[in-house]
């Protein structure tokens, strides 16, 4: 088969290597044309080597390593001979290589959900105008999209399970005194820093919702949430006649992305687990609490009056993770810096993605601002 | 709409009747042409007068009542003005209707396992060659069917839940002396005698796995059983590259009944019992040991050896469960009764349809022979 000409944007970090450990599983299958990464530069010269992209871009300095040639992220995401682009990338900093890839009308299979948090609508929309398809690689929109796949009745309810984070169970007084390091114990996804910090304040849980609402197009009040402690029921929809589809597995990132990089159809790969039902013993369900953690109301809160509102809370939130992550505020801290930021914007309610992104730039810097004098906590 | 011109064959029993509240639930979307009924005369003239079906067949003896016709089972089945056959019968005597509608090319919605455990190589092969569609009914296959529903690529495995049935939990040897009466008491299911009996015996979750065989062209190597007590998850389908659907609701035979009669759209229907997780709060999953339930490697057995095996064996095991609701056999004489019929049939390995029929009914009546004399036990 001809090879599948793929750009990775993020290829250094959790779900850019993962991408690229699907890549190596299948010789053959894919070309990787372009890599795109921050500033490991190490790293990303050894995925030089292996991959033998024609077009690197790098926050550090690296041009003709290896042959490979230095453009801009967004020439790159747009080239004419990709056919996918994988946004493996963090934070409202990877809107411009998706806004490219949009417009040149790639198919972009986006695991970043800052950027759908940011300007789901208008991304929707310049999707459509492009002819550009937009794939979930985040494990719980890949779900849905499994599960909605072949259906011809809309659904009636997407149910996205939550694991709660590394302190479910916990009350939100407790975590007074957590530290870093605690919050960065997910209990059972490896991933990033920033996200594994969102899941802890259930705050990735509500740009999950947001990121799903825009996807598929679903109004908020047919996306539901429940605790699902182990992780392994990434999601269920119920249709219209009371029938509910769940898409299960252990929770292991390279499931969802190799759905998106083969999608519509699938490929045998013995490097990833398998769901055993009998070892897993036992699935179990609880209704989540959001008084508990304050983050998850305020998001949707404010994603749901759209403007630049969400721009503004991905980019206020952006900032309070790098705070606690650098000991300048308390884990408890978030919902309030990021509220005390959002009080002070003033949104724009018909906006463009330049709108969007100048939103999420400004809150981001007014978050620093007032919380980067003086010494840490 | 055009209403879809429907028959019901087995109206009067337990799917019969959950079809017609299907068919209730959605005035205006369904013709009743037909149904054909056992002995229940009343309830089969209440639903003539509510239904007005211009056809009826019944053991007992009507014709003419409000204006329904008799004529034979066979001949409504394959009535030219009729869109969907809903095969609602128990047991081997299903056939004969069964095959009509095949023949004639017709979508069937088939709830009858027996049939398709009797001949369900024959069976495939002449709807092949007529057009007719078959559509299962029953919940499980249902739910690998909706699970499968869009996937371009052929599932790795299917995962088959069962309940258990009314013993779960005992040994085999605590059964010897268990009544009708409380092997009739399914845990999850509301169903008719003789499927409740198979289900507490475990036959039949090993028609089921002969019924998969055939109905989705699978083979048995790629079949699994998980006991999964809560009857939540009626079954799950694993893909190649390991990830996993299932299809999940309140159990409740008319979710798959209306999936089967609307496919492929789905209609809200209020009436229906909705899942929720939360109040579900726990799925969980067993190995089933097959050792301590003699019939399903008994019955898995004999299927696999192919030609009329599987067909004496239903019909044995139809002989078998009457005599044990006569009490005239123990319930742990089952598997034996039905083993001693299976060692004195000969085979007829290249087999048409009336060769399973005459091998069932030949395992039927040697089976009632052997057992029928001298006093109940």
């Amino acid at each position: 088969m001809d090879r599948k000409r793929i750009v990775i944007l993020g290829s250094t970090g959790s779900v850019g290597r993962q991408t690229l450990d699907v890549v190596r599983a299948f010789p053959g299958a894919f070309e990787v044309v372009g890599l795109c990464a921050g500033n490991n530069l190490d790293l990303l010269k050894r995925q030089v080597d292996e991959f033998r992209p024609r077009y690197i871009n790098s926050a550090a300095e690296l041009n003709g390593h290896n042959g490979a040639q230095k453009l801009a992220a967004e020439e790159i995401a747009s080239l004419p001979e990709v056919e996918m682009v994988v946004c493996a990338t963090v934070g409202c900093a990877g809107m411009g290589p998706v806004l490219a890839a949009i417009d040149a009308g790639k198919t972009l299979a986006l695991a970043n959900k800052e950027v759908i948090v940011m300007a789901g609508e208008v991304l929707m929309r310049r999707a459509k105008d492009s002819g550009a398809t937009l794939l979930p690689v985040d494990s719980e929109p890949s779900a849905l999209w499994q599960c909605i796949e072949g259906e011809q009745t809309p659904p009636a309810k997407f149910i996205i399970t939550a694991s709660g984070g590394a302190f479910r169970g916990r009350t939100w007084e407790s975590l007074h005194n957590v530290t870093p390091e605690e919050a960065l114990k997910h209990p059972t996804w490896t991933m990033g820093a920033k996200i594994t910090i969102d899941s802890a304040t259930l705050m990735n849980k509500a740009f999950e919702v947001i990121e799903t609402r825009w996807l598929f197009d679903i109004p908020y009040e047919q996306i539901d949430v429940v605790i699902h402690r182990q992780s392994i029921i990434h999601s269920m929809v119920e249709f219209a006649d009371g029938s509910v589809k769940a898409q299960l597995g252990p929770p292991d990132m390279r499931h969802p992305i190799q759905y998106a990089l083969f999608y519509p159809e699938r490929q045998q790969n013995a490097d990833l687990p398998k769901f055993d039902p009998v070892k897993t013993g036992s699935l179990t369900f609880e209704s989540m609490d959001t008084s508990l953690y304050p983050c998850f109301d305020l998001a949707l809160n404010y994603a749901k009056r759209g403007g630049t509102w969400p721009a503004a809370l991905a980019g206020a939130d952006e900032a309070a993770v790098s705070l606690f992550l650098d000991g300048r505020i308390r884990f408890t801290d978030i919902p309030e810096v990021v509220a005390s930021t959002l009080a002070a914007h003033t949104p724009i309610m018909e906006h463009s993605v330049e709108d969007a992104i100048q939103a999420a730039a400004w809150a981001t810097e007014r978050t620093y601002a007032s919380h980067s004098a003086g010494a840490p906590i």
